[in-house]
């Protein structure tokens, strides 16, 4: 037996995978991609969906710097801390508005109007941040009222997926509302996927707002959330059919999510779609399957089950 | 046009965003923050999600070295490996749990009691872990044996979420049992989003428990589980209702969660709430709503679905 | 008070934990699960799954490097970017591959015909890669055109879950295909901690296939899904009953998921059971619990809820 | 042939290196060496070279932050990078300067006034920095001036070992004199490691001092260099002799180096040994070996060389 | 005692350091210092050291794939490692190329001319990377061949201080020449710093050179080197003095140091000074001091040692 | 002025660098080299320095474990810490020296022999690990008791250079003596560039040596040192002239550095050249020039300078 690393090292190097066609192939498909969909071989810049995951870390533990920020934070240097990430945080977003709205304008020829809207949306975007800290701390405090197994406030702040799920979306929802979607998106899915919770980020939500366990639930686009709602896990707020035009292509941006007012409460697995109003003050029971309007302080539960 | 990144660089660094209003109104938010709810700026630490992170990932590594610890590991090596690993996990354990008495206690006087407690605790849960890793070499076999689609003991291992889950739920409950809730909550919601389960770190969990997929499965925390259990995906074990004291607060800590007894099997999406029991050996069909208790050997299926 | 940092070090250094005995009966163990399980305290290595999921990112960014690659990508780098990604991750791959035939073989003694085994199902892997960029392309184009919140196919790439699940499937069922299952199942788990999505590699599925929002979905081993198939979250695609030897055992690989053919939509949480057919163009409504077979064309809606 | 690198792993896992012995005889060794050094089996901790060296580093960037720190700093952001800098490198300071202070204490039993020194040390630090910068850019516009092949100031400041060495020297001298002998030597010996220059941290250095090219300068304890004095690579200011007790030890802390005036330069490889004094505007050529002192405005030179 | 960390850390996070003086302090001379030297608070980039030191090691694998890459390269794939290698290092230094462009120009204005220079030099460069592989191989040889401890080649390549040296700066003599002295000179500190060995990047250096042990070496910016030298660790190839201009300031661009004619040694720890001349084929003894031109084929020598 | 980050990205995106042409020359330089050297085109893999120094780097901590190792090292796990890490460290040295055995062998079918004398040497050095450690702690005792400026010997330990060259040196020469010269040199030119003092693996030394200062020491392959031996910076212990074959070449292997007896002391800059003797208990002097056997007992000083 001759069997050695380094024997099979050398092996390894020396085996040829014949990969110059699959490169060759691989660019065949990709240039077709590319002159169909753009019309050249030089496509615009996405935003990256990993340098906005470390933009939205920073600007979380700017909002949170005595429970999110680093374990040695002294007191003395809270504002130096505070300051430094929303300014590297902060300029890093400036970038990437200015690769969403250079890939939007669909032109390569950018001009100094372009970056000044960018430096306004980062600008106004930052503005924000002390108003979306204190709508966060409400919503903070209703998950502790809401759930009989928090034990404080912070296990709150720092366990709860719905928690931390609220918090990204509050951000993407401002990006979204300043006229960057698409990172707006990108940002609401880094948090479905460590959440299990997808809310899209032109969703409209309410103050103390509270999701439970949360895998599953879904928000679409256009839902409208009141005051004081909460939701438990696998709930969907969705579209029901989606609207095609004259030549079979779906209608996009019309309003087809349904609105749900203040101090209603939706059980986990509920599945509301289209444009109805779950009234103020309604409970929705776990699994339901909702299409309609439900008038205020409404009860809905599902059929019963039963034994074989 | 004169459109060079250096300039673009420069342009970025001279842009101002006006940050010194933001760090200011963020520092009056956090400080009314931190004055009401604690009365004072200087917030004891909590315990470190990222941290714990680590030590749990030593730990696993630690209980199976052969197969989740590193791909050079030799034969000869394997006990200074463990050992090591265990010294480090368990002394950065240690620490956490340090930050957890102290932040419980609200007080700022720390005295050898509280240390002493500490030690007490890790040196306790570490004697329990050969314990754990027989217990968990059963949940192993269980998924083994309840999976078709399972090829080997190994692949069980390695590959299912169901298996992750209750491994840190072993780890997590034991430390939640010892006095370190908000650690064992970590852990959990650790778990939760790296595998879409889960369990609150106070259930009870009997032998060779197997949870199958498992997205969407919600164990809570009063939860009482058998041996033999099956769960699959999106199986929620919860609270029906929560009761309130005179002042319309939540009471926190009744047993409010299922007792699923030896031997029972519930099928996907099935959501069973309250404190009700299901009797040894029942089957409980997928998506079924169930909120009272059934006799030993029931089963429950859905309502049909029906055509248009 | 004499509570400082150093002496608080020290104290740490100090305390002793006890941990050889916890060595020690881990060893224990350790050692007796080995023995019974593979009659020797020398486990072959199993395939890593760190070490797949870069192989994984590699293997992406290689089909989409405008996209996902990095982002100073030259245009004239292109190709030379695409042949070295291939050549570090497939020739990974080949070892990877290397240790799942050896961990199957269950024998010490390997010879070059293994070695070229896993050269050959590497090549033919590398081959396939040009043919699953097509597909996917069309995957993409399905999301695009099924969803009306999608504003362009670039955002459908990067952002959405589903077409990653589906991107990470298309390459584990190749691997499926060509002999290492092991490797295809723990690439399918790796896609479903990130997305919530549960595809087994073995799932056959057709041209221009989506899902929308995802969390939840479980795809099983023997299913078959035909061209334009469009899933929502939640939906199962599972088995009903497990048949069993005479001993009592599962029978493994036998078809028992369903059939879904041409044109079918499946509303979210679907629960669709068994070797059954949905026959073309059919639409299955959303929390539906379907174990029979539906002739083409069939709507099926759940039964209706109710107010209390 | 069957030489595979699987093979090979498995046979490089399985090899035995018989370190258990290996492992008990260096146990031997180091508590042998531990009980005659200190009496005791737990040494107290030394500070960390590879700390200080992050430390010192943050320190330079809070110096020159514009020239050596991150280079999308922006300029509104500068203070709060400053700030942070230093609150995070500072008290990272402190922490190793209790390892010192407690290591020097040779005793277990630490109190609050230890700590309160080491605060104290860390805070009179701190007021010194500004005046360091300001020494600093001195020595860089000496530096700029006394070298021909020097295009900016910036260069100088960013290339210039000489330039770096006085840097870290006028921090670690700093730490020396405020109590930390052991923290600035390791400093000093970083410095080193980089430029080849070894200047002791006990040297006293008068302003707009430069050394040019650097490599092998050697500068002792007690050496006291005036301003604005240049030297040249390889250069020693060292000790002629060391004085012995009546036991043979050597007399440690008397001033046994150079005395170097006002506007001294000395020439690349000179040696000068002893507490002698270069005077005033002095002269010292290359290769020179000097061990008496010489008066102002002295010009010494090498003996000839010659041809065979 | 109360003596645990948790204290020691709680009591370092509320140490107060006062740094908000010394972050104005700093402030204050940082100001003055920009305003003194470059008239506005907004300091031009300079080119990072940090991000050079990356680009040299790209582009050192670049030209010694097989010795200086990574090990896993197969032999299949070293032109796409060599290709990806050069892509994404030559556009790095293009952007530095930029920096120091703009640096020099003193303006803020950028037009097109500048990028397209800094591309022109780049591409430049890169054309020249063949003829700079091929000399580098002729210097390696030369190293073999006068080095009896020299086992290979190989050796050689990896091993030798002289030949990282020698490799370092005919990259940096290229970017010299065609205009960027900044860069050239942070490469070449580079190389210092990890070799002991400064040569500056102005100097002109034959084919075949061979720096023995090397530390100590200094190699001045208007040095003429011929063919097939070879210099000994300490070798000072250095200016005699410096001439000054009627303001006494230093006259800056002078050819003032040594021309070493062809087939030259020179021992260690020689100092040779001045625009003079080494003629062809002498021989220059260790230690030496020469200040004046010797004609081809000189053995010089240095005055003896005695016996005391 | 239309200046944005954005449209430079782009623009250096699209620049083209026309490196086909480059790619393929470099191509051609390579290949003409290889065929040239070794006559086919898949050199052997060299040892790694990059992977020797964390092997190196692993055994000093595993020497000195309580002073080199991490700093949350606990006294309880000290032995764990140091087996894992003798472990992981030699089983990555035993893969090195199978590839310099591989290299030196000029032969592609390895066999059995060679990968048992690869595991042999690694057990060798193994258990030569506790004699080494011995050995060192009488380095650095004499290292504390020749420099009047060691305040202690934890001092000597962590900050010395010379120490760190020496211990480094101690590794690298009981490689050399087991035949892997390659590696040996390797260790040697990592610790030449930490430390500025070569010493070539050859060299034999004896007890309780030390080099105070250390830059620019460099002492040959067959140099043989005494014991209680002290060298000072910019020593050289070199060869005088190189024996050259009927040929002309180099004759390698050659016993051609100095002897040094015990008790000899050598000052800074002295230069000590061919196979001569240094008599016991000598002391030479600085810059020394020294190229004849002394006496024992020799005090050999410099030729006097003198002034203009």
């Amino acid at each position: 037996m001759t069997d050695i690393s380094v024997a099979g090292d050398l092996l390894l190097k020396t085996t040829t995978l014949q990969l110059d066609n699959v490169v060759a192939e691989l660019r065949d498909v990709r240039t077709t991609a590319l002159l169909n969909r753009q019309g050249n071989l030089n496509p615009p810049q996405l935003p990256s969906r990993k340098v906005l995951a470390g933009i939205i870390d920073g600007l979380r533990t700017a909002l949170y710097p005595n429970r999110l920020g680093p374990s040695d934070l002294a007191v003395e240097g809270v504002d130096h801390y505070v300051g430094h990430t929303l300014n590297s945080s902060l300029r890093a977003l400036l970038v990437q508005i200015q690769h969403e709205l250079y890939f939007n304008s669909g032109t390569e020829e950018l001009n100094h109007e372009t970056y000044a809207q960018a430096a306004e949306i980062t600008q106004a975007f930052a503005r924000r941040l002390p108003a979306i800290r204190r709508i966060l701390d409400e919503d903070v405090l209703a998950a502790y009222q809401g759930d009989p197994a928090a034990r404080g406030i912070d296990e709150v702040l720092v366990c709860y997926p719905g928690v931390a799920a609220v918090t990204w979306h509050r951000l993407a929802h401002e990006l979204y509302q300043l006229g960057t979607p698409l990172i707006a998106r990108m940002i609401s899915e880094i948090a479905h996927s460590q959440t299990g919770i997808e809310i899209h980020p032109g969703a409209q939500i309410g103050k103390s707002f509270f999701i439970d366990h949360g895998t599953g639930v879904v928000i679409g686009e256009t839902t409208v959330i009141g005051n004081n709602v909460r939701l438990y896990q696998a709930v969907t707020l969705g579209a029901k059919s989606f609207q095609v035009d004259e030549h079979g292509s779906l209608v996009k941006g019309i309003a087809r999510h349904p609105i749900v007012e203040d101090d209603v409460v939706i059980y986990a697995g509920a599945t509301i779609l289209g444009r109805i109003t779950i009234g103020r003050g309604s409970t929705i029971g776990g699994n339901v399957w909702l299409t309609r309007s439900v008038p205020p302080g409404s009860r809905i539960t599902q059929a019963q089950t039963h034994n074989d």
